[in-house]
């Protein structure tokens, strides 16, 4: 009933690494077919078209393995055509419906060359991210405008403090859009203001990165409000977006700015350890894929409950190798007080951004003085 | 250390409804407090202004009930104004920074009239996307173009005996994005060709509905191109694109097309019964808020493991009353075959969208008869 098509194929192929519960191997292998067919022809097996569309187009289970109890890891790749070269769609053939299937998660995938050149990812990375700061050597400091409720004015009162204290990346909290409080054009015009006023007190090269999480059709829009206003970076929660309006941004040569990957709704892929993504795939391989810069999470210990294990998989994520996408600075926070830095700093080494928001306002009355504390801390 | 303003809000407030987990009452309002701080100041309580942050922006705990064995039910409400009128930012107060913590779900939600006006909805709804295509009664029938690896001639070829056969509602599989196998705009001008032939046959007004989930800033250009090209309705899935990318579509003047939500990505809110987002709310209620005019999901029973309830709550949720948001269509689907839909009939009762693919297939040898019979089943 239907056509069974001759196609033309690259034979390059991506590989998605699932894990899978499963008590024995053949439902293992079971659920790994279902997953093949189900992320490319979402048909039934038996009707699919038995050339090329069931041999070349449907998944390829490459290897399936036990990976503890009930557990097992199945390799499957897929052929770069299904992905389309299109973020959106690789993204979904790696995980799109099988999203809807408890006890299935992504760890980790691999790209060949030719899918590789068409995600730049980050567009500084690391090295770059280094050189615009004019900081070579040690970690990175972060911290948060906040709390919401404050108006522009206070806010780029803040900022200014951070930055005559040597905060490297004064960032907007992420719950800072466009409110009543304190909006979007005023507060980055006053707080790009207040750190460039500061850079010229200390001759140092703090930038202010405010939060362009925003409806579909104005997030370039205030990206490129922030850059004629003297931002040095962007942030986004592409859990909130779309991770693809990030990667726009980092792609931007108008913007040309580095760009910061927020958490903010994506904690549902994480949250149970055997369904969703990874926090390596997650925070790390794909914020990459996806342009950032510099990966937000919460560190252990802290407010939230991930794992110093997990913790360390994110930073390995952020840095393993991909072609030529650079990699990303893992960016611990939520909830860390700069008693946590000389512990975070032993593990994470000196490729890290410490990102610490309300601890900084904790360890004294000045909170220039604190922020100095801070930098003293790990220079 | 921080400013302590006073601010000028309107008193208006929104409710989220979270369940939680926890042993205890105490702890589980702890956890309350902790998310009413989290979603707005994301700021230390003792270090929160004590003024009109604390006591405005702050989330406020309106109830705490016990809800089952180590779960509670905690409305908190919000100020209208942390949301700042975008659903990029409800969404974010609603759950950005509370995803990242296991235990904690969004049952439900409800926005006061001034906030609702801000988000007209689903374009259509349930009645106007029943004026749109003839149907006035019944259960409406959809189904999907498929697998990936057909050329555009061949999903042509098979939109056209769909058409044929009764089907209302024929959409691309989400899998087909811009592959090469059938490059978007070939494939929208032929389907879209393919459908209206049948309908100058049959003199029914069947539709043919694009994927358009597709990068950032490619979205409204796919769906402009449909639209010159013929198509009668618009999918994406907006757990890939972002949900506010849906709602742009739906918005969208030039445009004045229905628009069907895909789950895929989504899944990660709703795999684990007590973290992420309900079926209800998720399904329903954002969906509809984000514009969908129909909301597809898997049903019980089928390739997928959502409950019958589940997807009774689904059906609720996108009828509930919401101002003037109109209710969509639920739309069941995930491995659904014709011996099926009497008893999806007898849950869902008529107003619903029954999406079959593959199952269509299973019937017999003539795919134009499978549809008749699909259609006199529910006719």
């Amino acid at each position: 009933m239907l056509p069974n098509p001759t196609l033309s194929l690259s034979g390059d192929r991506f590989t998605v690494v699932y894990a899978i519960r499963a008590a024995a191997e053949a439902e293992a292998r079971t659920r790994a077919r279902d997953v093949a067919l189900e992320q490319t022809v979402e048909f039934p097996e038996e009707l699919t078209p038995p050339g090329d569309i069931l041999q070349q187009v449907v998944g390829r289970i490459e290897s399936l393995q036990p990976a503890g109890e009930a557990r097992w890891k199945a390799a499957i790749s897929y052929a770069v055509e299904t992905a389309g070269v299109e973020l959106t769609q690789l993204l979904n053939v790696m995980f799109g419906n099988s999203s809807i299937k408890p006890g299935l998660r992504v760890e980790r995938f691999d790209l060949p060359a030719s899918l590789l050149a068409a995600f730049p990812g980050p567009g500084f990375g690391r090295q770059g991210l280094r050189e615009y700061l004019g900081v070579p050597e040690r970690p990175l400091l972060c911290t948060a405008l906040k709390p919401m409720g404050l108006n522009a004015v206070e806010l780029a009162g803040l900022a200014y403090k951070f930055a005559l204290g040597g905060i490297d990346i004064i960032k907007d909290d992420h719950g800072l859009a466009n409110q009543p409080f304190a909006p979007f054009e005023e507060r980055v015009q006053r707080c790009a203001e207040a750190v460039a006023r500061a850079n010229h007190e200390t001759g140092r090269k703090a930038i202010y990165m405010p939060n362009v999480t925003a409806p579909a059709h104005e997030v370039v829009g205030r990206a490129l409000f922030a850059k004629g206003a003297g931002a040095g970076g962007l942030l986004i929660a592409p859990g909130i977006t779309g991770l693809d309006a990030m990667r726009r941004l980092a792609l931007d040569r108008h913007l040309n700015l580095p760009v910061m990957s927020h958490p903010a709704l994506q904690g549902s892929f994480v949250t149970s350890p055997d369904s969703g993504i990874s926090h390596y795939a997650l925070f790390g391989q794909i914020a990459r894929l996806a342009g950032a810069d510099a990966t937000i999470y919460p560190n252990w210990g802290g407010r939230f409950s991930f794992s110093k294990e997990e913790c360390q998989a994110i930073a390995a994520g952020s840095a393993v190798p991909m072609g030529a996408v650079k990699p990303a600075f893992p960016t611990p926070g939520g909830g860390m007080t700069l008693e946590r830095i000389p512990e975070m700093f032993e593990v994470y080494g000196k490729d890290v951004i410490f990102l610490v928001g309300g601890g900084l306002f904790k360890q004294g009355p000045d909170l220039v003085e604190n922020c100095r504390h801070f930098l003293s801390m790990i220079s």
